[in-house]
């Protein structure tokens, strides 16, 4: 007797997840080891990878045996009968984009990325720029045009649904009003607080070395299982691999006690929740993550709620000393919190804190939506972005470089990604309000390096459920309420706001 | 109008070399990056993709592709006529295993490969390890059946043929009868002459990175291309990746000053011969290496007769005094030259010196045979081989790790392979003869790092014609002659049966 369609679909499917392994491992090396003019090989080998990846998934035969599978789901579990849904979903993406259309966005991103890199050495010369950023926005604009209509969606939510499932432009319009509505004030109210508290400058030289043996000690506490995983560093911080192996990323910066810390605590967040996917449904579409929204949550709770707390600096204020020897007035818990918590309005995304960070997603929401409609034609962007800048954060940059042609993102074809980094904040303090009121004494292991009970909540209410249920049922789920922007107004108001007394207090 | 079926094939094995370069540095990682708890998630990721690739290769569009373009070759240039001879060869091989035991022999393969790090971790447990061997061995022994039938071969020379096409047991037996003819008398006489010769020890630490710097200032000097390589450290040096990207590795030793090195030349030789190999034909078949008999040759001519000569001591005795500040009588040039061909008689192949080398292939060749025939039991392996080692070499191994567990290869499926090493010693001493007579000057090259002049001969004769020709028709072509051990006999007797008198006035 053969195998049902199901338990065939699962055969096909475990395979194009050991593909996706393979893939993101080819891009890992090709950021942390790969020598540099090894380049050309690496692309051919991705190209090959993918395109047998899409070939596979779109084949007839997956299609009949979906339509066997779900016309019959009597005997499946509910996980299984989910993971179908999940199959179909990725086999509903991958087959609307026609393979010719994939390839010319795929060259033309690989075209505009060297043009802004080159656009953005040179101080940001955006009219050098412009006309691949044009080509991409034009193919991106079919592409959602083709998804929409395959999935049944507006063009910009079909984008944002191969990122974040389940979200549409109304929740990220919903939450932006919300944050709109409070944000500018109390930031205002935020920096004029941090006036009357001093900061002392946290001066000194910290060698790669020593920074790495302290990131691994923290990392070890929270939970990373080195026999499993791999820190490495690169220009810019990443978690790669799969659940069995996962590599993350950070970069140092000698001058900065804090930089690679918090980057790989960050990549961290990522790395807990992919180790915290159902173990059996590891290689299954079930078994993965919920989406960009999600995993920004996951990475934002660690770096900013946890690891911007005074719970987590007094574990960390001895560990400094140890590792670098530092003592004296500037290394006390107050002004290493302070240094965690400082608001600045800044130009740079990346660099940005908690409380103007969403302000920056929005400014790239309306934009990057204006600019797939046509509203707003590519030559025009930098000016409405330095405008946007400063209608919403009150700077303008000098340049393109510290404007627009900042972020790779657009360049390389991801519209409908940046709205996860202000869903993943919202989400995150949403969760972790949930999770403050159910587990006692959650500071106090905090301070002592233990973060097994954090995690434990994370597992039953985030991790272990992998990619079962939508967002907005997890959340309904997780804390009662559906994503909503309260809780994240809520935790920075109580965090950038409280009274210098309290603080003094605390 | 559509490509001819010799361009479609171009195309189709373009794809399939891209795959291997990314399977050999998914097994690269694995033996050099990756978390020791990963080895499940990889070997998921290797077996897809090698099925893949095998289901690609023997797909039947493939064979009427072969069928029509071999049908009428002209107008194809005589590269290409042998490219698609290459392309069918590659075709029946993989043709001749089915897929299910391909992945059946990946998987164990890579399970073999985590005890045998294991066993020979904990000082050789062999009883740990042997299930697992015994698992590889029994679908070594099924895939050597099929592909003898579909060969028409006997099940071990179908091994051979793969790895080294053109050779058969005939050859190999020839070559081992010349040789242990000679050999032992030889290795007796070579001992007796060394006693008479004085030996210093090179006794010091020899940290890790002064060691680095030093194969990586040699590696340079050789011409090993760094923008597109790299240098790293593992149990035992490989050579991995695509000649665009090629990874080599050693080991470095902190007791031993030249361990490190020569394990890093060995490397460099294959790395030389695979960045040699002819640009315009790197992605097809025909531009692939001829087999590993010849890859050897190339890495032993370079750790044997080239580093270990005069001439090369020359170059490098001033590189260990800058490396290590080493200095005095046991670093001049006679003793290290004496260090460099010292012959004992010892229990590690790795090790092992010119002359006794081929006996420890002798063994393997042997055993393999046996184990794969069946009149070896795997769990009598220890036992075979420790006898083994004392009737050719007369010494014992105290545990298995010295032993039957010193090698990677069987625990990886490798059977057929060992006798590549010995045919590599025989091939590189019959055309570094040729070479010899041919160059002028080329010790005094050697003696100051230069290294264009023998790589040029080598290019001509070897590199350049990539697979395009057998191995005994590029060794007549080169040498005059077909493989034999005369060549290999007469450098060895004149190297170590120098008289002390010309060994001092040289």
């Amino acid at each position: 007797m053969s195998a049902s369609p199901y338990k065939q679909l699962e055969q096909e499917f475990k395979r194009l997840h050991a593909f996706r392994g393979a893939l993101s491992l080819l891009r890992w090396d090709a950021a942390v080891m790969m020598p540099r003019g090894s380049a050309d090989v690496r692309a051919e080998q991705l190209a090959a990878l993918e395109t047998e990846h899409h070939a596979l998934l779109t084949a007839p035969r997956i299609t009949r045996l979906l339509d066997r599978a779900q016309a019959n789901t009597q005997g499946l579990e509910d996980w299984q009968v989910a993971n179908l849904r999940e199959m179909r979903r990725q086999r509903d993406h991958a087959i609307a984009t026609p393979v010719t259309l994939v390839s010319r966005l795929t060259k033309a991103a690989s075209r505009a990325e060297s043009r802004w890199l080159e656009a953005r050495a040179e101080g940001g010369r955006f009219e050098t720029f412009a006309p691949y950023l044009e080509e991409v926005v034009h193919l991106v604009r079919d592409k959602a045009t083709l998804l929409g209509q395959a999935l049944n969606l507006a063009p910009y939510d079909a984008l944002v649904d191969e990122f974040s499932p389940g979200i549409t432009t109304l929740d990220i319009d919903a939450m932006f009003k919300a944050l709109s509505r409070r944000l500018p004030s109390l930031i205002r109210e935020a920096l004029l607080a941090q006036e009357t508290r001093p900061l002392l400058p946290l001066t000194g030289k910290f060698p790669a070395g020593k920074q790495r043996a302290l990131v691994t000690e923290v990392m070890k506490a929270v939970g990373f299982p080195f026999e499993r995983g791999r820190l490495d560093e690169s220009e810019h911080p990443f978690t790669e691999g799969s659940p069995g192996d996962i590599r993350i990323t950070t970069r140092f910066d000698a001058n900065d006690v804090f930089t690679g810390l918090l980057g790989a605590l960050h990549e961290t967040g990522h790395a807990m929740y992919d180790l915290g996917l159902p173990q059996d449904w590891r290689e299954q579409p079930v078994g993965r993550d919920r989406g960009m929204a999600l995993e920004e949550s996951q990475s934002l709770l660690i770096e900013m709620m946890v690891c911007r707390s005074r719970a987590f600096v007094r574990y960390v204020q001895p560990l400094l000393a140890k590792h670098f020897g530092v003592s004296g007035p500037e290394w006390e818990l107050e002004n290493l919190y302070a240094h965690l918590t400082r608001v600045q309005r800044g130009l740079i995304r990346v660099d940005a804190d908690e409380l103007t960070y969403p302000l920056h997603i929005m400014l790239r929401y309306e934009l990057e939506k204006q600019l797939l409609s046509g509203e707003l034609a590519v030559r025009e962007l930098p000016e409405a972005w330095n405008a946007g800048m400063e209608q919403r954060l009150g700077i303008r940059p000098d340049n393109d470089a510290e404007g627009c042609l900042q972020d790779i993102h657009w360049a390389v074809g991801s519209f409908g990604y940046f709205p996860s980094y202000a869903l993943g904040a919202v989400i995150a303090a949403q969760l972790f309000e949930s999770m403050r009121s159910e587990l006692e004494g959650l500071d106090e292991q905090l301070a002592v390096g233990e973060f097994a009970g954090l995690f434990g909540w994370l597992r039953t209410h985030v991790h272990g459920l992998g990619a079962k249920v939508p967002v907005q049922e997890l959340l309904k789920t997780a804390t009662g309420r559906p994503l909503s922007a309260i809780s994240f107004l809520r935790y920075v108001e109580a965090k950038y706001l409280e009274s210098t007394a309290s603080s003094a207090a605390a």
